[in-house]
Formats: structure tokens, C-alpha cells, sequence
């Protein structure tokens, strides 16, 4: 709550002050607060005020705040921003993140921006911009410090004092002379070496990289395995292009988390950048158009039974209960399944034990609540025999949907495809389907044999 | 594919050492792996592996491989250890970790173990193990390197070298003589200064450090925020207490989205914890016994107009269909909201901007869903009058399901209750009564007024 208090008045004064245009003043502020507490603070801003704001700052400090704008912000910001001082930014930030702002351009704006730039940003640039976004050269930064084994600690300090403020830092990589990866120095053990002792002596030869199109999840899993601070990526022939940081790391675990309750939703977290409702909708609809063909299935199920069923008043108002706990016990074994994929805790010689598991445990829960249901039906019916048709379907549906939602991501990670498209609608819609057929034919055969 | 077929094979090698009992080559396989790797195995070794493996370490990587080991397993090992041997581990590992592995074990056993390891080490783990598991206190390393601002570099140096492994190393803490934090001295800078500087000069003196009870969320936000890869806990009067590195922020994130997503579920990431099934089925049962509850207020809809709805057979085959694409819709719109809360991505000014937007994109999206869904009930009964009723109840059923999975996370947010549990069966339950009540009502009108 008092975060939320001192936000909003350092939010105001900073907005008295664009609005009042006291150059001086504003400049003085903007000396004492840092480029992140400036990106979340554009959030509260109006367009012009924004405008205004990033006028005054610096280019590193534009581009640091830049950075870590949402992406909708920034797209805003930089439609509105003349070429040659978007030319001038970009040179400032470190090159993995000038190379995502120039990605977000259209095609013409980065030809532009890239001929604006030195030659050497440009190569450099160009070759970063190759890589697939989430791969490890799409988020790693090529600039470290890198050194061949007979440099002395006393020369990689000198080397490490004259790289800029965007190079990779937690280590020095030792390389041969064709720039091949043959160690790594932590920057600790740099510390506390001798100053002539030479980087072949002190470092650290069994080192773990990562190829530059490994897919950055992969990367992701090993930094946070060995909690590195940093991991080298190389490509053809053990050649070192880079490194990835773990600041880097931390986003796309964050990342590839949104985009797994996204899809447990039917939707994209792609959506967040879409500006238009026309756009979200796009993102949304066409998990929601395959429910609808899906449901065609629930509806003929439920348009056979109807004239079938005896007791078909009665029996029908039960489906909703049916349908609700089979998609909540489904939900319940898909989302455990996909979690314990994606944080790979389930080894694959475990599916069948994991699957056997979360049905027994639903077939527990089903046998209770079918007991409270049926006693439920009693009472609402007077009828036992609809108690128990309801009650011992509840039973076995939620253990059928168990079994479906337990399964369903095992046998999708299988084939190769994404787990977690098993616990979105596409599941649910089969499962009501299921629940209703069981439902259904149960109550038949009862009421048929005993009523 | 190779990566598992290594594994495989590796396995497979140190299980054909363990059960040979070749203990000198046991020694050089485990001289060549590293302790993460080793954690891992684990999963695919029988208890009796398990503890002759143990017993083969040395103090420290067993402390390395307990702790990266699951909390079942570990549990496992740890009971059938000797309490003496328990305590070498614990004194061998960095004190964070000994405080959680401590943490876990029976009242009894972590007095014995505190009772057989050196006084220094009890006192600073009987601190540690005071402070709630998932605050900055409970996730902070005590040790690192504190000095006077008089201190130089060189002088500075020297400490780091005498620190031991498990020391936080990527930053160098400075304090005055009652030990507050005054400032703080990157590793990178240590090493790029003159080796007589005094830290006072290189320090930098603003620095953003977070109290010992900060909520673990908090320092993970922090961290991530500002990409730091350690921050400074201070207790009462700014006293230096310990930091918090960047590899246990990574799993506080991995925590706290696996612990959204089982919400979401209705569960809890602490049944990956439980054993046995009935341990697991607590965990989920209450879940599933409120939404039987919820399921009633549907069963009452369905009995109160299966007698008044002309066509009731006509109408109700249609009931599965209108529920789950109300509960999808819900779930989209409450998915995106919760998400953007806990990404922090959504200002309490925009709430009424945001609910508002999510049910435009749903009546958008409903009257598409409708207008499909209309001519499929027209086809199937050749009555026109049901299927303007389906179609119609269907996009306004939509719109309502997104009014409330929108706003629901919200309100929850602004009164202090976890938003999470809003995509959870609680919501999906009241969804399904208020879809059948609009599609009945609708339907009850209709037909009546045309039919």
C-alpha cells in the first residue's frame, strides 16, 4: 500500500513537471530515479506526456526504459520517434536488446535504422537479428570478454576495465585462436588468482554451453539446473558467439509460464501485445469455434437419450452437476500432469504409475461426492433409483475424466506436441461428451432393468 | 532424444557400479559428474540404490544432491541416515540450504542435529530457522563478505579469497560499525579498481535492499525488476542480515507460477509433496465439494423450468453446449486477468477499461458463436424459434460469463484474496447456474411471445 502511495506521487510530480516544462527541474528528478521505476511509471502517462518524457532522457537511459516498456508502449513511442535519434539509442543499448527493438520494426523502419548506424553495429546487429526470437541466439548478448588461455589474470582485468557497460560479466571465456570455447573463468575465481597467473592455470575446462539454436526454454532449464549466472552459447565447431545472462533467463521462465496458463485457457499470451478487440478476438475465437464443433457431440448425445431415457425431466436437470465435477476433475489431473511435465519432474518410465494414480485418486473423490449427490437426488425426487443412476454416474464419469485428463498431455508430449493445449477447452468439450454418454446410459440400463 | 538416451545409459552405468559394489570405480564415475546431475539420477533408482549412491559421496556434493534432490526422495534418504552423518552434510552446505533441509525434518531429529554440529553453525541456523519459509529471511544466504567503507580493495580481495564456497559472492557489502548497510561494491567494479581504493570511494550508496519478513513475491520482483543478481535483507535499523541470490529467485518464480496454476485447477502445489493418495485427494476434494455445492444452484435452474419451458426436450439437449462456452469464455477473460496481475502488468486505474474491454471482445465473439450455433439448432429441429433462442442466449450467456471471469480476479485483488482462485471451479459453478438461468429465461420469453 505505501509502494502504491509513493508511486503515485513521484507519478505527479514527474507529471507536474512535463506539464510545467521546467527543463531543469525535470532533469534533476530524472538524475535521481532509475530507467526501470521510469518504464513502469509510463504506464500511468498519457501519449503526449510519454512523448515528452523520453524527449528529455539521455539515449542510454531511453533506451534502458525502452527496454523495459510493454511492448504496446513502445511500439507507441517509437512510431513517433525520428530515425536518427532512434539511431543514436539503439548504438547505446546492449546489443541483444537493440536487436529485439529493431525486430519490432516493420521491414522499412529497421533498413533505416540499421544504414544509421556504425558499421560495426550493423554487422553485428544483422547477424543477431538471424536467430529465431526464442532460441538461444535470438536471446543471447554477443559481447563478452573472451581470451586466449595464455593471458595473464593481470591482462583480463585490463580487458574486462576497458569492455563497455553491456558486456557479459559473471565470466571470462577462454578461447583458442579459432575462437573456439575452451574454458571458462567465473569472475570470482578471477578475483582472487594471482595477477601473473595466466587464465589456462585457473580455468574451468569442462564447461556446459548451449548451441545458438537451442530453444531458449532448453536454455532456461540449464541456468536454472546449475544455477549459472551465465551460459555460453556456441555454433558450428564449438565457435563462442555469446552468452546468455540470467536476467534473461528469469523472462523467459516467466515467459513460458504465461504461455502455458494461456493456452490452459484456449488463448495466446500473444494476445497482451494485440491493441485492437478485433485482435484479441482473433487469439480467442478459434479455441472457442472448436468447443462449439465440440459440443455438437454433448447435444447429440443428450437429443438421443431424450426420447430413450425414462424419466427424462428428471434425469436431464442432474447434467449440469454431471458435466461440472467430470470437467473439474479432468482440469484437476490435466493441470498436474502439464506442471509436472514442464518443470520435468515425471520421468517417462513413470506415465503409466502417474496415470493409474490420478485416476484411483478420482475415483475416491467420485465415489464421495456421488454418495452426496445421490442422497441429494433422493431428496429433490423421492425417486432412489434416479439418486442412484446420478450418484454412480458422478462416480464413474469422474474417474473416466480423470483418466482422459490424466492421459491426454502424456500421449500429446509423445507425439510432440504441446502438453499444455491438453488442459484448455479442446479436453473439456470432449469430456462433457463422455460424462453425458455415461450419464445417460447408466440411468437407462437402471431405470430400464428396476423401474 | 540423445539427451535421454545419455541419461539412459549413465543410469544404467551407475546402477551396474552400485550393484557390483565396485567401490574405486564408483569413485572415479562419480569424480567425473556433477552433484545436479547426480540429483536427478535419483528418480530413476530404487530406494536401495538411492542409499548405497548416498552413502558414497562426500559430505558436500551429498548435501549438494539432497538438496537439489525432490522433497519426497530427500525425505526418504533422510530418515534412514545416521544422525552424525546428517550433521557433517548440513555443516558442509551453504547455511540457506541446511536451514531448509533442517526445516524439514521431525522436531526431535532437527534438535539432534543441532545438538551435534559447531556452536557457530547452530546459532546462525537457529536464526535462519526462525523466519517464515517463503520470506526474504527464509530464502536469504547469511554469509557474505561485509566490510568498513575504510576497507581498500585490496584489503577486500583478501576477504573474498578466505570466504568460503557457499559465500554470496556477486557483490561485496558495505556497513558502518553497528553493522547497517551503507553501500554496495559489484563484483565487476572490485576487480576493474585500483587495488588501494578504499570501498568508501567505489561504493555505490543507493542502494535497494528489502526487509527480512518482505514477502518472497516481493524480492523476486525486485530482483527481476532491477536484474540484480543478489539483494541485500536488512532487519530492524537497516542491520545487514544476508541477500538473497538470483538462482533461489528462480525458483520462487517457477514456484509461485506452478502454485497459480494449480489454483486454477483447484489444487494446490503442495500435493506434489504428498505420497500417499489419500494425501493427494485432500488436497483437491474440498475443491471439488464446494462446486458440488455450486452445481445445486444449476440442478435448481433446470428443475424450476423443466415444467414452464415450452419444448423442454427441444431445449434442454442444448444446455451442454451454452455452459461450456460460457465457462470457456470465463475462463479466457479470467485467465488474462489473473495473469496480468501477477505479471503486474495492470494498473487499478484500468480495472473498469479492462472488464469492459474483455466483454466487448466476448459479445464479439458470442454473436459469432451464436449465429454457428442458431443455424445448426434451425437444421436439427427445423423449428426457427429454438434456434434464435440458443443462438441468442448463447452470445449474451458469453458476454456475461466474461463480465464475471473478468471482473471476479479484480474484485478479489482490491478485498486481499489471492485472484488466482478466481479461474478456479468456484467461479466456473456460479458460471453454469447464471448460463442456464439466461438461456432459459430467453428461451421461456421467446417462446411464449412468438410461439
Amino acid at each position: 500500500m505505501s509502494d502504491l502511495i509513493t508511486t503515485r506521487n513521484l507519478v505527479e510530480e514527474l507529471r507536474a513537471l512535463l506539464c510545467e516544462g521546467e527543463e531543469e527541474a525535470l532533469q534533476i528528478f530524472l538524475q535521481l530515479v532509475r530507467s526501470e521505476d521510469i518504464a513502469e511509471w509510463l504506464e500511468y502517462l498519457s501519449d503526449e506526456e510519454r512523448q515528452l518524457l523520453l524527449a528529455a532522457l539521455d539515449h542510454e537511459t531511453a533506451g534502458a526504459v525502452l527496454d523495459d516498456a510493454s511492448t504496446s508502449i513502445r511500439a507507441a513511442l517509437i512510431e513517433e520517434m525520428d530515425a536518427e535519434r532512434l539511431a543514436r539509442i539503439a548504438e547505446s543499448m546492449p546489443r541483444d536488446e537493440a536487436a529485439d527493438l529493431i525486430g519490432e520494426l516493420e521491414i522499412a523502419d529497421s533498413e533505416e535504422l540499421l544504414q544509421n548506424i556504425s558499421y560495426e553495429d550493423e554487422r553485428v546487429l544483422r547477424s543477431l537479428l538471424k536467430y529465431p526470437e526464442d532460441t538461444a541466439g535470438g536471446i543471447m548478448n554477443p559481447d563478452l570478454v573472451a581470451l586466449p588461455a595464455t593471458a595473464t589474470v593481470d591482462e583480463t582485468i585490463s580487458a574486462l576495465r576497458s569492455a563497455g557497460d553491456a558486456t557479459v560479466t559473471a565470466a571470462v571465456y577462454v578461447v583458442d585462436e579459432k575462437h573456439r570455447l575452451r574454458g571458462i573463468v567465473r569472475l570470482r575465481r578471477l578475483v582472487t588468482a594471482r595477477p601473473n597467473a595466466t587464465l589456462g592455470e585457473i580455468m574451468k575446462a569442462d564447461v556446459i554451453s548451449v548451441p545458438v539454436e537451442a530453444d531458449q526454454e532448453e536454455v532456461a532449464d540449464l541456468v536454472e539446473k546449475y544455477d549459472f549466472l551465465a551460459i555460453p552459447v556456441v555454433g558450428a565447431n564449438d565457435r563462442l558467439l555469446g552468452a546468455v545472462t540470467v536476467d534473461d533467463v528469469l523472462d523467459v521462465i516467466e515467459e513460458e509460464a504465461t504461455e502455458d496458463i494461456y493456452k490452459m485457457a484456449g488463448s495466446s499470451a500473444e494476445e497482451e501485445e494485440a491493441e485492437s478487440l478485433l485482435h484479441i478476438a482473433r487469439f480467442r475465437l478459434p479455441w472457442l469455434l472448436v468447443c462449439l464443433a465440440g459440443t455438437q457431440l454433448s447435444t447429440t448425445v443428450m437429443g438421443l437419450f431424450a426420447h430413450r431415457v425414462p424419466l427424462f425431466d428428471q434425469i436431464s436437470i442432474f447434467t449440469p452437476a454431471i458435466m461440472a465435477m467430470g470437467g473439474n476433475t479432468s482440469l484437476q489431473s490435466s493441470t498436474t500432469t502439464v506442471r509436472r511435465l514442464a518443470l520435468d519432474t515425471l520421468a517417462k518410465s513413470r506415465y503409466l504409475t502417474h496415470v493409474l494414480r490420478e485416476v484411483t485418486v478420482a475415483l475416491l473423490m467420485g465415489i464421495a461426492c456421488g454418495a452426496v449427490e445421490s442422497v441429494v437426488a433422493l431428496l429433490l425426487h423421492g425417486n432412489p433409483l434416479v439418486g442412484l443412476a446420478v450418484g454412480s454416474a458422478m462416480a464413474v464419469g469422474m474417474s473416466a475424466a480423470s483418466l482422459l485428463g490424466g492421459s491426454m498431455p502424456l500421449i500429446l508430449d509423445l507425439i510432440g506436441v504441446d502438453p499444455a493445449v491438453a488442459s484448455g477447452p479442446l479436453v473439456s468439450t470432449i469430456n462433457d461428451s463422455l460424462g453425458l454418454t455415461i450419464y445417460f446410459t447408466i440411468s437407462t440400463a437402471l431405470l430400464l432393468a428396476l423401474g
